[in-house]
């Protein structure tokens, strides 16, 4: 049993109304492997990096079980590179650079071991990079989730869609379903696009938390409002990571099990926005991650009879 | 044991994307009166129309037990109307005409059977009148709540502050709690408001549900996801009668009795935005509430262990 992510291995320079940090460890596949590790023994990464990467960060990965064979070291490369400046509502975001570097070659390869992985997490790339990892899997996982972003809705759609087709969950945030469904009304974008044959669609409304449709059910998870944001990069691959560690965990993708991962996936995002980089995800327990989802499940707890 | 509602009985004129009506039944007392009704029987209204307002929406009120003997008719005088244009995420809404008419010249008179009443509801209206009303109670109510509204916050802040410290619950949403606390961050906007001695504060955030704060606990009430909304006018209203009618029925306001009253405000609130002015809420039955409750509970139950 294992879970497979792939995504950037990056670089982040943020800026926010109350502080700033240049080119520190960023990176979906980063995020995600970090936060999925607190709950999950058998994590493999895949990603390209540039040898600026610094080895000490694989090495904590490393000592945290994660496995990074799959992430190849380009020589004399760079990194993924990105830098954005956050709004005072700590949501809305510029973008002031997006250095693809060696991403702009990337042609994964799974190792071996890999490809029997049983869940499998498609974090935001090219839609063929997606599809030509779901390619390499000699066995058919047991769960396939896939993040995307506005950008490839745009101008690779013909070829999201056949990704999409192949894939168990689509993770994407509120804005992208409207984009992608052409339905303004939530509801309306969750049935067109579980129309593309999904098991399950996640519509992430960031603070104002996540929705989880079925063909028949429907769940929401609330975000755990916090009197603190430093950084919010990175939460939504929190948010995934804490999601794909817990159903591994469990071996289950009932409905049940589904809407506990959102928990899970709010719990680990909850964590990320609370200091830059990924430097809460580094030194979190399992008490501190047990109270936060005791807490997110209180939040909307009725003890009482309607 | 009664419960009594102040605010305005009145005409709304809406215009959304999808469809427009003249000049319908409105006002936050009808609203609320209306979604209180279900919930418990004895309601007491207090405002003011003139007599161009329809004797057959008296007399269906009249006729569902609601009390308006505290509404004053003003011969030749007309009621306040309010005409507005929503957005298509029938949120933002552009107001295009607001005629105080009888309204300007509100002076509250308090039959004297609504003088005990133990649950009080300040629609929003100006402080000085929200205080007249809180003056005019011979014996203290058991829960006073009051509405109000960014204007009273901009140009009449001290009497408005001065209301609030004289209530046990403040409900408003969340860009009023914001402007009210000179917080962004909505946690640290709740501890200062709560500072004024309120015992719980409701901070609504429209479609994306509800937050109910004490000074130690905190609530999340989601919004029930809707395929189709028709008008999004009277939903504030609608949720605090449905709020008040169930506290004033279970005669409990501890913690957990009012985070049901938010369950039972956000059925209401659905209910409402399904068809223009109160057609909904004047054609609902107790199981229509009864599985509107249920499916809100349900929507972010979790029935795993963690």
């Amino acid at each position: 049993m294992s879970l497979t992510i792939i995504g950037t291995v990056a670089f982040d320079s943020v800026k926010t109304p109350y502080g700033e940090v240049d080119k520190v460890i960023g990176g979906a596949a980063t995020f995600a492997g970090w936060a999925a590790s607190y709950l999950y023994q058998h994590i493999q990464l895949v990603s390209i990096i540039g040898n600026d990467w610094p080895e000490a960060e694989m090495k904590k990965m490393t000592s945290r079980g994660i496995d990074v064979s799959g992430i190849e070291i380009v020589k004399g490369g760079k990194s993924f590179y990105w830098k954005g400046e956050y709004d005072k509502n700590m949501i809305d975001r510029t973008t002031l650079a997006t250095d693809l570097n060696v991403l702009d070659d990337f042609d994964p390869k799974l190792p071996e071991h890999y490809k029997k992985s049983e869940y499998l997490m498609l974090g935001n790339l090219t839609p063929e990079i997606q599809q030509q990892v779901i390619g390499q899997m000699t066995k058919k996982p047991k769960l396939i989730v896939m993040d995307t972003m506005n950008f490839w809705i745009d101008i690779a759609r013909d070829a999201l869609i056949d990704t999409i087709r192949k894939v168990d969950v689509l993770s994407i945030n509120d804005e992208e379903a409207r984009l992608l469904s052409g339905e303004y009304n939530l509801l309306r974008a969750a049935d067109r696009i579980l129309e593309y044959g999904l098991q399950y669609l996640i519509i992430k409304k960031g603070e104002h938390g996540a929705l989880l449709f079925s063909k028949d059910d429907m769940f929401f998870a609330p975000a755990l409002p916090l009197a603190e944001i430093t950084d919010p990069t990175g939460a939504g691959d929190s948010f995934a990571g804490g999601m794909m560690g817990y159903l591994a965990s469990q071996g289950d993708v009932s409905f049940e099990h589904m809407k506990m991962s959102l928990i899970y996936g709010a719990a680990m995002g909850s964590f990320c926005v609370e200091d830059y980089s990924i430097k809460k995800l580094q030194s979190l327990t399992p008490e501190m991650i047990k109270t936060r989802v005791k807490d997110l499940i209180e939040l909307s707890k009725i003890n009482i009879e309607a």
